[in-house]
C-alpha cells in the first residue's frame, strides 16, 4: 500500500491503455475506425438523427419515443436562456479573456447561482446536466459575439439546437446545409471515450462534487492544444502554409524541430478518424461554395504528406484537422473553435459524469516516488547553501 | 487497441492502486503512517519550517537559501494583491454561492485577465503558479468576509503567509499560537500524493492547458464531500452529536443506513493519519482555551467508537476530522473550511502540475465498454416505443 513499495513497478505514462471505468455510453474502435454511441455508429446518427436526439440517447441509453423527444426538447428550450447578469459578465470578461477561459468562468458563475449545486443528489446532478446542455450554445454564442464586439442575440425557440447555436453566433439563420453541417459537427463531437476532458468531468464528480464543477473541469481540460485546442492551431497551420506548394517545406521545418503537427495523431485511433472523414466532405463542399478552395487544397496536401510520412506509425488526420476549416468557412473566428467543440461535447461530459456518479467510486490513483528518501535532516536556513 | 478488445479485462475501480505518474515531490506511506515532502517528514516541517518555505520546497525540491527565501517571499508579497474588480465580483457572487463555488469562479476569472494564460510555455506556467499561491489566501479571506457580510481587509505586507490569511479572514491579527496553528494546518494540507484534486490539476495541464485552468479543476474536484468537503461535514456530525453520550446512538443510526462517517477512512492510509494526529493536539488546546471542550470530547468519543468498530478495517480519523473543530474554534464558518484546505493545497497543486508539465504526457485512459453492440439499427421516431 505504501507508495514506496511500488517504486520499481512499471506504469503506463498518461494512463495509456489503462482502463479507468466501465461504460455503456460510447465505444471507440481505434483499429477499425469505428465510433458508436450506445451502439449506433456515427455515420447513421449524422445521417438520420439530430443533436437533440443524440444527446438524449447518450444520457438515457435509447432513442426517445415521440413523446419523450417532445418533452426533452421542450426542457432544453425552457432552460436555454441565460440571465442578464450572465450577459453582463460575458461582455466584461470577453474584453481580455480567451473564449475558452470565458466559458470556464461563465459555467462556474452560473453554478454559483444555482442552490441545487451545493450538495446535489443524483437527480439534481441530472437536472443540472440538462440545464448545461441547454445553455451551452447560448453561452458560447454570446462569448463569440462579445469578443467580436457584436451585440447579443437571444435564442429563438423556433429553431433546432444546432440552428439556434448558429443563429445566435452568426446573427443570421443558417440555410439548410449550414444547419445540417452544424448539427453534424456537434454530433461528431458529442462523445469520445475517456478523452481527457470527459475523464476530467468524471474525476471531479467522483468526489461527489456537483455537475457545474465537473463541466468547469472539463472545459479547463479541453482548452489545451493537445486536446480541444488543436483545431484552432490546425487552421493556423493551414493558413500559414498558404498553398499546397508550400506544404512540403512547412512540414519539414516543423518535423525537424520535432514539433507536433496539430490535427494529426490520436491516442486511440491508429487509422483514419471516422469523424475527420465526414467533416472533410463538408469542408470540401463549403470551401468550394465560398471560393476558399485553396484552403481545402492546402489541407489535403498536408494530409497526403503527413500520411506518407507517418501513416505507418498510425498517424492520420483527427477530428480537429478539418473542423477548423469548416468553422472558419461559416464565419467563426479561430479562438471560438474550441468552444464549439465544447457545445458538442457537453452531452458526452454530462452523460458520462451522470453514469459514473450513479455507481460512484472516488478516482484516487497513486504515484511512484522517485525523490529523496525520508527522513531528510532539516538544516537551519543560515547553514544552507 | 480497440476499446472492445478489453471488454473482459479486469480493472481497478477508481484507479485504486494504479500508478498514474512518477514524482519527486511527496510521499505517503499509508502502512507506516508517514507523510513526507521532498523527503522531509511533516512533523519536522510543522515544527521547524513555515508555509512559505514548504511551498518553495515543494516547487523546487530543496529548502531555500537565505537569499532564495527572501526572493521567494518578496515575490509572494508582490503578487498577493487582487484588483478591485475581483473584490467586486466576490461581493456579488458571495450573495448566493457556496464559498467553494465562488473560489472556482474567482480563480477562473483572474485567469481570463492574464494574457500569459492563453498559450503558456513552461516558464509562464510556473509564474502563474506562484501568482496563484500568492493570491489564494487573499481570495479565500475575501470570500469568507463577503459571505459573512463583512468588509474586505487588504493583505498586510508585514505578516507571514499564514498570519496574513488569518488577519484578512478574521479582521484581527492572530496571536502567536493562532498563527502557528494556521501555519501548521496549511503545511499539513500542502501536498498528499495523487489525491483527486491534485490529479485533476495534472490531468488538466496534461493537455497543455494553463495553470489557472488546472487550479480551477482542482478546486472543482476538492469541493466534493468525499474529498475536501469532508471537513465541513465532519464538524456538522460532531455538532449534531452534541455530547459524548449521544455518540453511540448517532453513529449506530448512520452505520445502519450505510452512511459514511465524514472525516474517517482514506484510500491510502490504513493507519492513523499523521496529519490528524498533529491537528488533534491543536484542537484539544484551542477548544480548552475557548471553553469548547465538549466539542473536543464528543469528537474523541466518536473517534474511539469508530476505531473500535472499523479500526481493524483500516479506518481511522483522517485530516478532515479534527481540522473542522480547529477552524471553527478560531472563528471560521463551516462553509469556508474547504476553501482553507485549498489555501494549503495550492502549493501541492502547483508543484505537481508544474512537475508533470515539464515532462508531459496527455492523460488519456480507456473505458471498458459494456453497452449495446454496434451496429444498432436506427428506427424512425414514429416507429419507436
Ligand atoms: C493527440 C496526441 C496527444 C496523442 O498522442 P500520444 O498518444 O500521447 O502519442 P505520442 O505523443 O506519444 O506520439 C507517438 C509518436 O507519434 C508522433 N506523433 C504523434 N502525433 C504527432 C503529430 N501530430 N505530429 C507529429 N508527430 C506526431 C510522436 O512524436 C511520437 O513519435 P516518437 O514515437 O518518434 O516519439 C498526439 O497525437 C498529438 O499531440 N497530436 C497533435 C494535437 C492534436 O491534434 N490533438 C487533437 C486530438 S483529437
Ligand atoms: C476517503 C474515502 C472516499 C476512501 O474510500 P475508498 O478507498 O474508496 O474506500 P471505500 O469507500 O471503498 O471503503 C472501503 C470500506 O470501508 C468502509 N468505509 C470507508 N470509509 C468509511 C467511513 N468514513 N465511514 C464508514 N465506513 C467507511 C466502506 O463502507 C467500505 O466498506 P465495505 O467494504 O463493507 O463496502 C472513504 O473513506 C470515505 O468516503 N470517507 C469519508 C469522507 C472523508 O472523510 N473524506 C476525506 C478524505 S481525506
Amino acid at each position: 500500500m505504501a507508495e514506496t513499495v511500488e517504486q520499481k513497478q512499471e506504469f503506463s505514462r498518461g494512463l495509456e491503455g489503462v482502463i479507468a471505468a466501465e461504460t455503456k455510453i460510447g465505444y471507440v474502435d481505434g483499429i477499425n475506425g469505428i465510433l458508436a454511441y450506445r451502439g449506433y455508429d456515427i455515420e447513421t446518427l449524422t445521417n438520420q438523427s439530430n443533436y437533440e436526439e443524440v444527446s438524449y440517447l447518450l444520457l438515457y441509453g435509447k432513442l426517445p419515443s415521440e413523446k419523450e423527444y417532445i418533452e426533452y426538447v421542450s426542457e432544453l428550450k425552457k432552460e436555454m436562456y441565460i440571465e442578464d447578469d450572465v450577459y453582463e459578465l460575458i461582455k466584461k470578461i470577453s474584453r481580455t479573456a480567451h473564449p475558452m477561459s470565458s466559458l470556464r468562468t461563465v459555467v462556474s458563475y452560473i453554478g454559483g447561482k444555482d442552490k441545487t449545486s451545493v450538495d446535489p443528489d443524483v437527480k439534481q446532478q441530472e437536472e443540472i446536466g440538462i440545464k448545461l446542455i441547454a445553455k451551452m450554445p447560448t453561452i458560447v454564442a454570446a462569448i463569440k459575439r462579445a469578443s467580436s464586439g457584436e451585440d447579443f442575440i437571444k435564442p429563438d425557440p423556433e429553431l433546432s439546437y444546432a440552428a439556434n447555436f448558429f443563429y445566435q453566433s452568426a446573427g443570421r439563420k443558417p440555410d439548410t446545409v449550414e444547419a445540417k453541417m452544424m448539427d453534424t459537427a456537434l454530433i461528431l463531437h458529442a462523445d469520445h471515450g475517456m478523452n481527457a476532458s470527459t475523464f476530467s468531468a468524471m474525476l471531479t464528480i467522483s468526489t461527489l462534487s456537483d455537475m457545474y464543477s465537473a463541466i468547469t473541469s472539463a472545459i479547463s481540460t479541453l482548452k489545451g492544444p493537445l486536446h480541444g485546442g488543436a483545431n484552432e492551431r490546425a487552421l493556423a497551420l493551414i493558413k500559414e502554409t498558404g498553398s499546397p506548394d508550400n506544404a512540403e517545406k512547412v512540414l519539414s521545418e516543423k518535423m525537424e524541430k520535432k514539433e507536433k503537427i496539430m490535427g494529426f495523431g490520436h491516442r486511440v485511433y491508429k487509422v483514419y478518424d471516422p469523424r475527420a472523414k465526414i467533416l472533410k466532405g463538408y469542408a470540401e463542399y463549403i470551401t468550394k461554395k465560398n471560393g476558399q478552395e485553396k484552403l481545402f487544397q492546402t489541407a489535403t496536401k498536408i494530409e497526403d504528406l503527413m500520411v506518407n510520412r507517418l501513416g505507418e506509425k498510425g498517424i492520420f488526420p483527427n477530428v480537429d484537422f478539418y473542423s477548423g476549416i469548416l468553422y472558419y468557412s461559416i464565419g467563426f473566428p479561430p479562438d471560438v473553435f474550441t468552444p464549439i467543440f465544447a457545445v458538442g461535447r457537453i452531452s458526452g461530459w454530462v452523460a458520462r459524469s451522470y453514469e459514473y456518479v450513479q455507481n460512484n467510486r472516488l478516482f484516487r490513483p497513486r504515484s511512484r516516488y522517485a525523490g529523496e528518501k525520508a527522513p531528510r535532516r532539516y538544516v537551519p536556513i543560515n547553514e544552507r547553501n
